[in-house]
Order: structure tokens, then sequence, then C-alpha cells
């Protein structure tokens, strides 16, 4: 159970997502739960149909959910066309959180020719290069390390112990979770009898506004031009995109997925979690591409796209397994047969 | 080879495991080796039987290892049901480090009304937001950073350049490698025509006692109620657990591995590296799912579980990848040929 | 399009990789680019064949070539058997940094014992332990944190947030990019009636000569002996090398690969992205394994190797994923209806 940071009734609440509501329009709340765990003055809501059983039963005072489900529920309810969407909004106005302290620690290093805006809040420890440009309102948490060259928009955050190498472009309103680096060289290595030469790394990474990055992600900076991060991007943690990748606005990526080098995807893309995508591709706006997932050629039509094979007990797909190096086989006699019996 | 910190003979070390010897109950051994490069002073075991061959040749003082393979040892040995696990208790003590130094570091920084207990080490730069207990015995190497609120039970060691986010609770005995985030923003993102609304994360981590999280692994906080690592698991390095997992008492992760949001695994499960786990699904108890496999579906009973193709050359497996394809229409045509010719 | 930090002409390039050239040979350059965005005063190459249509159409002053590919370049070219590796020895050459100023930041802490050689820069905040060796015009970046008894060889980078464990010894020119962990312990663990008992992990990490290592990723100590990782290796973002692992010179590895405890890989290897290598396994020099492939035996002869299912849109994929249950079962039916025909 999380609190609530402002008391509320369910009738402002309601107005403030312009949604319908049922039940007694000054039913309040002063927490937030989960429709299982939630006490009598908790607000949950009810998205995902595995959680039905926990609707019927549950002891919050006030449930979001979309207007056929009314019925099943016991208390007072919010009607949302999309329950989760409307959670988001109510829940992120009850707990904001309103008083910010900005300071300049006193153990924050700051580089020749680097500018900070206004309540630009700079934590212990903080280590940023020359020539920066640091805009309003941005948070940099403790043991961030910022090189030179980086330009950080308005209202960005970046958590601790980020690493940004030198040149990186950001916009506003960023999110970037601990231990993120933004910029490290791309696997660029050529081939010199037998020994590997390196390739020198000269572009940046170039990142739109109101992109969230997760913990531990990784981003190279391009061989030449930049990588590409449009506007509101969403990654989850343990990613890795590589030199030149292009990912296009408001697609979402689910976490330890892997792109390689110069890679474009399209604008409103899911990639679920684990996938890979080799380099240089297209993949077209629009594409959803399964948890696991390994993607080997462009895409061109939008659509969900999936391999993989399922899981079963141990000792039954190691039956199939050991089959899969015959199938080419497999069809082949298959063939035969069917041309014999003709 | 790695140098004892104490000389030890073998009565007294299978003593200490209350297991049987056999050889000169004086054999003294000053170091530890493995099988294959051990001297005439150094004690090793024989656990895997991929090394057997070694075993035959080994010049080691003492080897431990299970009644069955005394024939094979060409030394004195200690005889184990277990010869690995009797091997991990004497290797700990025989290396125990009895002079740790405790100390605060003047360049560690404490916030307000944090509260540190007896033998507390905070080694440089470490910085301790505010409202933190820190237990006794608690060891924060260099570069860690934690947020407000945060407590750690006794004799945890958190090593250089760990990110523990507000509110995150820790067991005793921890030990948290380096890189690690705990407690960073789920992925909880719902979608507002096309663009992308953050969900706020709401819950906290909670870890139970004698844990262990392998380096750059990254555990989000709950999105209302907490992400939950139960007491005694263990998570090697790289690993992604997502908001609201709950992992189950004295499970084991390999690397790699990712498990998305909401996810309950039980207790004493053992997931192979590499493996995936989407949201939303119950593993029961005693489960094992092999390295790299895809989780797609809940699993009631205890067993091991797979998923995943063969390695080939490249050119057959090619053949058998692009037949995949046709899987669903070859046993289509297997049936009706089977029909046909009944 | 990035710009050269000196300037250079046509005939000047060629000589210093050894090759032929097409056109005026006073042409000068001032940048690199691209062939696709390319100007008038930058150089390019043309290695990738998927970019052939921006070779007709470039800018470029100079490109990189193959000989064969001269007749298609609209303006002057270097002529290289090898045009990906000319260009990377032209390009380090044109944008050489020979301005590098060396210093010790008066916030780095240094502990007892540990020699300094010439020319090294300590950033900010940079930890370094007792016992250490940091050789002639080593660069430790801000918030590098590097245990006790440590060795980094001369000329060695190591980026910002990079954790080295006690006893690491680092070759010369190695790159080791931002939140590297490596000596982190192993996932050696023990079964005792249920729950884990940690085996101390007690050797360390030797690197050798020559070796980049990309961002976040870990590398753990080994267990006795020591993780090995040979003169000219190059590992991408977001690897796992788990301890005792082998691996042999100038072998590359891509992002996200997991490679198990104990497994020796050969010299002049190439593993794709995200491929999973069990542990305890051999595998030879000069071989290939494939993005996302899983290794689960050893290899012994040289070749191109891969596991996997092709990416199928999701609705025909999922017919198939179904099948492959049944993959055993029709293999055997195939069988007897074979039989019977017969």
């Amino acid at each position: 159970m999380s609190i609530s940071t402002r008391k509320a009734g369910l009738k402002e609440l309601a107005e403030f997502v312009d949604a319908d509501f049922h039940g007694d329009p000054d039913t309040q709340i002063s927490g937030i739960a989960t429709l299982e765990l939630a006490g009598t003055h908790d607000l949950s809501f009810f998205a995902n149909r595995k959680y039905h059983k926990y609707l019927l039963s549950t002891q919050a005072a006030i449930v979001i959910l979309k207007p056929d489900d009314l019925e099943q529920c016991p208390g007072s309810a919010i009607l949302a066309d999309d329950p989760y969407l409307s959670y988001a909004k109510i829940a992120a106005w009850l707990t904001q959180n309103t008083h910010q302290t900005t300071a300049i620690h006193p153990a924050a290093i700051i580089g020749e020719s680097t500018q900070l805006g206004k309540n630009v809040t700079l934590a212990a420890n903080v280590v940023i290069g020359q020539n920066c440009l640091i805009a309003d309102n941005v948070v940099l948490d403790a043991g961030c390390v910022i090189a030179d060259g980086v330009s950080i928009a308005e209202n960005s955050h970046i958590f601790p112990n980020v690493s940004i190498y030198s040149g990186v472009k950001i916009g506003k309103n960023a999110i970037i979770h601990s231990g993120v680096v933004i910029g490290s060289d791309g696997f660029g290595i050529a081939n010199d009898k037998g020994q590997w030469t390196k390739v020198p790394q000269l572009g940046s990474v170039v990142i739109g506004d109101n992109v969230e990055i997760g913990s531990n992600t990784t981003i190279d900076c391009g061989a030449i031009e930049d990588t590409v991060i449009e506007d509101g991007v969403k990654l989850d943690n343990l990613i890795q995109v590589a030199h030149n990748v292009h990912i296009g606005e408001n697609t979402a990526i689910a976490g330890c997925v892997g792109i390689a080098g110069s890679t474009r995807i399209g604008k409103y893309c899911a990639i679920g979690g684990g996938a890979g995508i080799l380099g240089h591709l297209n993949i077209a706006d629009h594409v959803h591409i399964t948890a696991t997932s390994l993607v080997t050629k462009s895409i061109s039509k939008p659509g969900v796209y999936s391999s993989g094979t399922p899981l079963q007990e141990n000792a039954l797909w190691h039956k199939n397994f050991v089959r899969f190096k015959q199938l080419d086989s497999l069809a082949r006699r298959l063939n035969e047969l069917e041309n014999k019996t003709k």
C-alpha cells in the first residue's frame, strides 16, 4: 500500500480524468493499493483480467474500471475506457512531490565554461566536464559523471551513478536511471590479419524529449553520424543499443533487448523483453516483436512478429530438440512419400 | 593457486566437516588449487566428473571426494557425501579474513537522521541519504549511493558503485556486488493515443536475509506493492527483476535472466542462464528452468523445463531453420497421408 | 559528420595505408561522413554492400573502396583491398587527440603503497586501494573504484564509474568502458539441504594487452585459479563472463552474450550478440557462433554454428510453435508410414 500525498474524493478524481463515476461522490481515499490488498480507504484499478477474482472481493473504496465491469465491483467506481491510463494520471496527481529541494552540493565538481540553468540540483560527487549545458530544473543525483560538451535540457532527472560520454545531447523531461551509460564507443573493429584494429567512434548520441531509460541500459555513440533516440521513446533496464541505431518516436522496448549497429526501428513499435535485432535492418512503424524473438531481416509491414519454441518438460523437449536437426530431411521424406502415394 | 590464511592438517579438516579421511592424519596443506594445477601442499576437490582425468594424476596433498572415488586418488583424501559442499565449508574456514578494518572515511557523506550501527565501514565517496538505518558491521564500499529511508541489516556488504533507491529494505548478511541497482522505477507505461504516460512506481523492494546479488543486476521497485526477494535467494550477474516480481526462498538464478513484471517464482527453484520469464505468471516451488528457455505460461508442477533448438553447423541449421516455417503444414500433410493409406 | 583534427590530401592518405588512388592527388578533405550524408569536403568509405545505392550518388570528396567498385564512384577514391580496415587506420590518424592533459585531481583518493607511473591521469573521485600499480600514461576517469592490489599496465584508459576488485591484473592499452565490473565473485554456491552455502571465490582476473571491454560488461573472478582474457580480445557491452572462463587471443564477442563458468573459448573466435554458452565447455579456435545461438556442447572443429528459429508473423509462428511439441511424434509417424508403403 502506498500513501497518497493528498486526500481526494470520488467526484474530484473522476472529474480529473473526465470520467463518470458510481457511488457516493464524497467517498474519500488516502492511499493506493492493488485490488487484492486494498483496505477501505484505498484507491485501486482493474485493468488485467488475470486479477478478476480480486475485483469481486476487493475492499477498495474506489476502483477505476471499464463500465462493463461495474456490476462486479463491490464498492464505488470510476468508469474509464482505459482504466490503466486513468489510473496512471490519477496516481501521478495523488503522489506528486511538491517539495523538491534544489541545491548544488559542495562536493559536486563542475568544469570550466559549463553553464547551469535555474533550480539545478547537483548531488554530492556529481562530476561535470567542461562546456556542458545543464538546463533549468535538471536534477543530477550522486555519483553521476558527465563528460565535456554534454547538454541536458529542462526538467530532466538523472539518477545516481550514470555515466554520460562527451558530446551527448539529452532532451527535456528525460528520466535516466542508475547505472545507465550513454555515448560509450560502439563495437567497431576491423580485422587486420587476425588481429583487431579499433575503428574510431566519432559520432555521439542524440536523445529527444520525454525519454525514459532504465537501469544499466547502454547506448553507444555513433561511428560517424549519431545514434538517435527520438521523442517519447521508453527503454527498460539492461538494454543494449549499438552504434548508429535509430529508434523512432514513442517506441517502447522491454528489458534485456539487444539491438545491433545501424538498425532503424520505426515509430510506435513495441519490442518484447530479451528480443534480439540484428544490425543494418529496417523495422517499420507499428511493429510488435514478442519476447525473446530474434529479428534477422528487415520488416516492412506493421504487425506482430515472433520466433522461438515452446517450453516443455525437459524429457519431452529433448526428444523434439533432437528431431529439429532432422527437420529438413523429414520434410524431404514427406515429399517423397506424397509423390509415391499419388 | 590460492594461499590459505591458516595452516591445517588432514584430521583437523575432516573433523571440521564431520567426514572420514584416508591418509596420514598430519598431512598439511598451505593452499588451495584445482586437481589439474595443485602442488604437493595444496588442498583440492573432485566434484565434476568432467575433470576425472585430473584426479588420477593430481599432485594435491589432500583431495575432498566421494568415498567411491577414493581408489583413484593418488594422495590423501577427505571422504564426503557432497565434496563440493564440504569444499565450500573448508575453503571458507581456511581463507577467512579476520582483519577487517572498520572506519568511516572522511569523504563519506551521511544524510540527516541516518543511524549507523556499531563497526560500520563507509569507504570514500559513499553517499547516504536521510533517515536510513545502517546496522552493525555493514560495509559500504566506495562510490555506493544510498537514497533516503533505506535500511540495511547486520553484516551486509555492498561492493563499490551500487545504487539503492529510496525506501529499499535489505536483510542481514547480504552480499551485493558492484553496479547493482535496486529500487529503480519499473517499466510502467500506459498508452494515451500513441504516446506513453508514465505510471507512478510507488512501491519499493524488500530483500530478505542471506541474499547475494551479482554485478550489474537490476531490481525494480514495485508499482504499488513491493518487489520481494525472500531469504537465501542467490542472483548472478546482469539479471533483470521487474516490478512486483516475487522470488521465493533459496531460489538460485544464473546470469542474464530476465523476469517480467508481477511474476511469482517459488522456493527452491533454479533458473538457468539467459532464461526469460514473462509477466504475471506463477512458477511452483522446485521448478528448474534450463538455460535460455522462455517461460510463457505458469508452471504448477515441480520439474525440469526447457525450450530451444540445438546448435548445428550453420549450413545444416539453416535448412532446418527454414523448414520450421512449414512445420504446421508438414504436420497437416502427414495427417492427410496417414488417412489416405489407412 | 565528424570534423577531422588535421587536413590531408588524397595522395598523402593513400600513401598512409599503402594504397593506390584515383583522382587529383591534392584533393583535400576536412571531415569524415557516411556515403549518404557526406559533403564535398568529406572522406567516406564503401565496405557494406547494403549501402551501394549511396555510393552512386555520394558527394564525398574521397571514398575508400575496393578497386572493383571504382567505376561506380563519382569522385576521387583510395583503392584498398579491405576498405573498412584502411578507413579505420586513416580515421584514427585524422582524429588523433594530441592534447591530453594529465593530472591527479585533488579529489582523487590513493591508498598506501600504491605506485603511480609517469603521466598518469586520475580524475575527480577516483578511489584507488593499497598496493596497486598504475603504470605510465594510464587514465582513470571520474568515479572509478580500484580495490587493493590491482595492476593496470601502460596506456590503459578506464572510463567513468568502473569497479575493479582486488588483485585484478590488466594489460597494456586496455580500453574499459563505463560501468564495467571486473573481479566480482563468481556464482559459486553449494546446496546444503535446500539452502545455499557460498563457495569462496579465491581466484582473480588476468587481462592481456590490447583488450577492449564494453559498457556494463561483468567479468567474475576465478573460483580457485584465475579467469583469463588473452591479448587482443574485444568484448562489447552487457556481456557476462563467469568465473574461470578463458577467452583466447583476438576473439571478438558482441553484446549481451553470457558465458558460463569454466568454459574455454579459443583464439580468433567470433561470438554473435545475445549468444549463450554453457559451462565447462571447450570451443576450438576460429569458431563463429551466430547471434542468440545457444551452445550446449563443446565444439572441436572451426566453422560457423547456429541455433534458433525464424521470425514469422505471430499467427503463423504460433501454429508452428505448437507443432514443435509434436516433432518427435511426427518423425515417428513418418517412419511408420514409410515402412507401410515400402
